[in-house]
């Protein structure tokens, strides 16, 4: 993304790649403490790091990720040295408050939808973003023009987490490969879950909470049936294409040549429309 | 240490606040990690982060003081930046070192004197050697002064660590207020421990291994016993002094007044001549 967002502005700088480094080392280092708080055994089919080794050297393994991060940073031209540390350091701490906020609601019994996008936000969309706005600090763009790119960004993020929990209840499992329900059996609060809760008639709302709480071994289709009674499927169609479309305005407002756009279109119609 | 580096050599820079409030920030984070990883449930007389909240919040906590402390380097005027960031990288990664050596220590049954001064170099010194050469370099010290400035603070850092072993097996305890022989009932590895173990005799070596073994109720009068037969003590003070002097030779060959390197000679003494 921050290599994309160069190159929607100017030919890849040396300096993008070492953001782009410092930007993964930073993803796996929140992967890294993220697998410890979870109790996560596995990530990308391997034994999480925390698994093979242990929880204390988990826990100094993503330290010194994250410090090597700040080291990738450190190797890029001085002009944009505290620019690009003071983007990368705000979204340092939204993810890590975005992590939080999702352990909290784990606790809670009720969740409000509008916490919820906050929180995926703050946990997944602002890295996205920041990493696009970074590139085009990278390649020149001026600041309305990073901060455009920003909220494509920002909004396209929100849209894949629609997509990726819509996928889940109602994904063809032919397509899909990952177990279809899995949001559903686990209990986890989803869009689908929270809006569900939200519209559900009393009736509707006493049964999903009976679901949830008895673990029936039709529990999935069960609950996918309310979702359907309650047009939860077409609601995250038109929620996700509200994002789709605020995005798409953000990048059609940057002042760039139409075909620099396209493979920052193309990825985009790919996170959101992909139905596996 | 931050601010004395830099007024060794100059009045006090802005910049020095903030390099030490990201030093101080840093600090705490590791204190914060380090009390997951050991899991001690107190922490200057008050309750542990991990245990007042739980340790998925402590691991979330460190990890955004750390993002903090990188907050605070990014204060500083634009030149100086690079720099700092440097030494503090490589710093903050030697800490972690440390840390996990010191763990891998106590799963060890023989550990190399030279390899725990290797260790109290990583997990102590270095960060007490790089706040005085952070301020040194704030304060416009040339890179030789700087450079002495650092190998002052870390010869003084393992001179502190080797004065603190003694002290909890020789310091006396009205004076001493912490527990005399801690380390000893705790089996811990110190410098007088492995000290002993290396001169020793063969049966003064088994008598050691096995008291740490069996832990008879007068095993800290007895170990004291094989350390005063071994000349622990005298080994220790002489040790701690060839460290103590290198320091000094290090503080004698910068090239200020001698009227400036007055405070911290004064630090210098209190930190291993203190007999409390």
């Amino acid at each position: 993304m921050c290599l994309m967002g160069n190159e929607l502005f100017d030919t890849i700088k040396p300096d993008a790649y070492h953001v782009a480094a410092a930007i993964e080392l930073f993803h796996n280092f929140t992967l890294v403490h993220d697998d410890i708080m979870d109790a996560a055994p596995l990530r990308r089919g391997m034994e999480t790091v925390h698994k093979k080794y242990n929880t204390n050297t988990a826990i100094l393994c993503g330290d010194v990720m994250l410090i090597q991060a700040y080291d990738y940073l450190n190797k890029i031209q001085p002009i944009y040295l505290s620019k690009i540390l003071h983007l990368f350091n705000r979204t340092a701490r939204e993810v890590c408050e975005g992590q939080q906020i999702d352990m909290d609601f784990e606790q809670q019994s009720s969740v409000k939808l509008s916490d919820y996008i906050k929180m995926i936000e703050l946990k997944t969309s602002v890295l996205l973003a920041a990493s696009l706005q970074m590139g085009a600090i990278l390649g020149g763009a001026s600041e309305g023009n990073a901060n455009h790119l920003y909220e494509f960004g920002r909004n396209l993020g929100i849209a894949f987490q629609i997509q990726d929990d819509y996928l889940d209840a109602f994904g063809d499992p032919q397509k899909f490969g990952k177990d279809v329900g899995g949001d559903i059996r686990q209990n986890k609060k989803t869009f689908l879950m929270l809006h569900a809760l939200e519209v559900a008639s009393p009736e509707q709302r006493a049964q999903l909470l009976q679901l949830m709480q008895e673990n029936p071994l039709d529990k999935v289709q069960q609950v996918l049936q309310v979702f359907r009674d309650c047009n939860i499927d077409d609601w995250a169609k038109s929620l996700k294409q509200q994002y789709v479309n605020t995005a798409f305005d953000h990048l059609e407002a940057i002042a760039v040549t139409s075909t620099r756009k396209q493979p920052l279109k193309e990825l985009a119609d790919f996170l959101v429309q992909r139905d596996y």
